[in-house]
């Protein structure tokens, strides 16, 4: 699988199946740049032990969801290496030789572990591996020193932090300037390359219940039960659009219809192809010309239509587990050869080879 | 090497050479003790990194003076397996696992850390890795599942916060009932036994250089240049304890010499097997009846015949460094048998074999 295209790696936390946020935000890139980059997906079981340790069981079960969401969406074994984080012990390896060169109060300052802090209401009650997590992702990327690095936009700042670690490697270890370009680190004999984002089309996708009592937009989450999952059948996908938010005050003499920030007209706006009919039937929407029934009956056509084919798809992986699970393990020996030698270079680098 | 014996597992953070301090603390103990215990003395390489991440080659230079302190000592690769932290993965990825056991807050409470904070005047300025370090403790202990740890005083926060998470996992993952004694964690089916510590006969030996401007008792230690060296020749020990603090008001008519806390008399209770000679000589100095000297000589004899033969030993393996790294090499392949093992059970009960 060794080859010249450059390195792209991402990955996703084992919290639950994937949904039409994640679709846009990453995975739908992640299928679309197999055949240019040498791909490698990480399913961070070890990062879901931060808020759930005590259930394990449910990591697990999220973890061949997820493998199986991969799948579904088009993740093409034969192309791309898919693997569990716990399966590569260089991850952890990596981990702790990072945790050396990023201050604590940097980890502090982090605004993605600040927000998670308030919005799960953690207080001072968290774990420590909660901390470690942001620590941890540096390693999970540098291991395959890639180049580009799909996220969505709450991950950006563990990148950035990413970013920090590498350079500060080569600066280190491998006696890189300081004052050199990103872009130059490893052609002035630097380990890691210093890794770009890529951002998905939509950055964050609203869920189907719209704005929370604040008038705050709710992001598509399984937790907050708005999501339309990856794996939804017809029924179910049916069910949610019928049942989703619209404006309430569209029919209203006095007040027209809302598109803005409306998720009837976002995820239109987002998934149907036909973009001439969006546009007049928005216009007809901001009228009070055309019912909501019609409208979402012509989006549950065209969110069964990207997601059965991964449905179906994902359903005949789900009848040969023992297939899904020997994918996964081919692919950490794959992982594992990757990061083996990432490894060997960094402690040969630091003077740790014994 | 596996046998039926109880299991032991300590070690050193690689910060310089080993000296009576250390003697005294642990290193006798773990010589006496290999013929009855199966024993495991890890070189911390990795935990060195949380004060000294620039200063990698000095690290790997003390690596090296360890292992031959240890084989100095008397520590016999033929019973005992000593090896270098780096190259145990196990370590690592279990340190991670337990990173979810232990509260953030928790590790912020251990006296340990809060002393180091304030004696090495870090304030706000440590990485991460200072306080991951405590954490990674708790792993390199319990990969080994030993039931006893012959610790330092100064270690005794980072076995109990150990213990706590010995038993935590036993409780999370192995079901084990928390009212249960900690002598029966395994038998109730719990993976890792609560180690307990094992403490040398002097618990904090004191330097050379007596008290400091405040009084206070200063802990012997390479950096507070106070330190009699397991390597040290003859004629280094003859010029240190020459040199030694003595209490300075002993000749003075109106005042007696003091033995209490005088390294002079410290050192001869710890070290000369002369217990009569000690006694009566003490006698005499609290009279003003016997000299500096003529105790200060009797101190180097009883040292250079207790420091003389580990140093004579240390050479020989010195001018043979080739070897030194094989007694790694072997240690660390017998000693991922042992953490290998450990790392798959608990992957086991923690659901995450793939």
């Amino acid at each position: 699988m060794t080859n010249n295209k450059p390195r792209l790696l991402t990955g996703d936390t084992p919290t639950g199946k994937l949904h039409l946020g994640h679709w846009v935000g990453s995975v739908e890139n992640r299928v679309a740049m197999q055949n240019d980059y040498d791909c490698y997906f990480l399913i961070a079981n070890m990062h879901a032990f931060t808020t759930r340790a005590t259930r394990f069981a449910e990591i697990r079960e999220s973890v061949l969801d997820i493998a199986l969401d991969y799948l579904g969406a088009g993740i093409d074994p034969q192309k791309s290496t898919m693997f569990v984080q716990s399966d590569i012990p260089a991850i952890s390896e990596l981990t702790f030789f990072f945790s050396m060169l990023i201050p604590f109060s940097r980890v502090m300052r982090n605004p993605t572990i600040k927000d998670e802090i308030r919005d799960k209401g953690l207080g001072d009650n968290y774990p420590f591996g909660f901390l470690l997590y942001p620590v941890g992702q540096i390693a999970d990327i540098l291991a395959f020193q890639p180049e580009v690095v799909p996220v969505g936009e709450d991950q950006i700042p563990h990148l950035e932090m990413t970013r920090e670690a590498a350079r500060r490697f080569n600066q280190i270890y491998c006696a890189v300037d300081s004052h050199i370009n990103d872009s130059d680190y490893v052609k002035a004999g630097g380990l890691f390359p210093i890794p770009q984002a890529i951002m998905g089309r939509t950055k964050r996708l609203i869920g189907t219940t719209g704005p929370d009592d604040h008038g705050n937009l709710l992001k598509m989450s399984k937790s907050l039960n708005n999501a339309i999952l990856l794996s939804d059948d017809p029924d179910s996908i049916k069910k949610k659009v019928m049942g989703m938010y619209t404006d309430p005050n569209r029919l209203k003499a006095t007040d027209k219809g809302q598109v803005e920030n409306n998720p009837l007209w976002v995820f239109h706006e987002t998934f149907n192809a036909d973009k001439t009919w969006v546009a007049e039937a928005e216009e007809r929407y901001r009228n009070g010309s055309i019912g909501d029934v019609e409208c979402k009956k012509q989006l549950i056509d065209v969110l069964v239509e990207i997601i059965e084919p991964m449905r179906q798809r994902r359903l005949q992986y789900a009848n040969d587990m023992e297939q899904v699970l020997q994918i996964l393990r081919n692919g950490a020996e794959r992982a594992n050869a990757v990061a083996e030698k990432t490894l060997k270079q960094a402690k040969d680098a630091m003077a740790q080879l014994y």
